[in-house]
């Protein structure tokens, strides 16, 4: 399997362990330095940090997901990819949905174990 | 010079010709197939939609920013770099200046000349 279809299979995995809300499946497919950037907040600085900012949330939506890759390149073991992306988030206490969308922009690298994980993630949503 | 040092002279040139707003310095600064993504926006592509977009503000502001390289990654022809940016725009006709800060993610590319461009951009600034 090339390194594209990894790094495809990656983001639906993403996608689906996510809207699956299994943290344990998500944190292995992010480095454990991983660096997630979003408007008005601070960094996001590793799995740890990931872990409890998802545990806020996770169990109290429904999420639905559309992303469409708009690109996808790679060079040895980093690569890049950026993504057209809807996310619909339904308290599941009956609350109205809430549907964020936009772009993303990720860096990916391949790891001593030749897995490609998240590693730089910039998050461009904003609320529809 | 090494690839990080092309890519950190790069940035700081890109701010600086983007201060004296001379199009023609700063374009070379980018691949010709550009993507640059900002929240709430479509992507913008290309040199020429840079051009058209730059020219809506220039001569209009004084453009003064503040950037903290938080990270730059060399693999091959690809990098990524992350920098913590604030830009303040005040207008030349004298009405209040608007702050913007945040954190921006770019991937570069060494052209065929050996010169590193600037190829994607995620900026997500937000208001101040």
């Amino acid at each position: 399997m090339n390194d594209e279809q990894q790094i495809r299979d990656l983001i639906a995995t993403w996608l689906r362990v996510s809207a699956e809300g299994d943290i344990s499946q998500i944190l292995p497919l992010m480095a454990e330095d991983v660096v997630f950037l979003i408007p008005g907040q601070p960094p996001m600085r590793g799995r740890e940090a990931f872990a409890a900012s998802f545990a806020g949330w996770n169990g109290k939506f429904r999420l639905e997901t559309d992303c469409e890759i708009q690109e996808i390149q790679v060079n040895g073991d980093l690569a890049y990819s950026w993504t057209k992306l809807s996310v619909t988030m339904t308290p599941l206490d009956g609350g109205a949905a809430n549907g964020r969308s936009g772009y993303t922009l990720t860096v990916l690298r391949k790891n001593a174990d030749g897995v490609w994980q998240i590693f730089r993630d910039a998050n461009l949503l904003s609320e529809d």
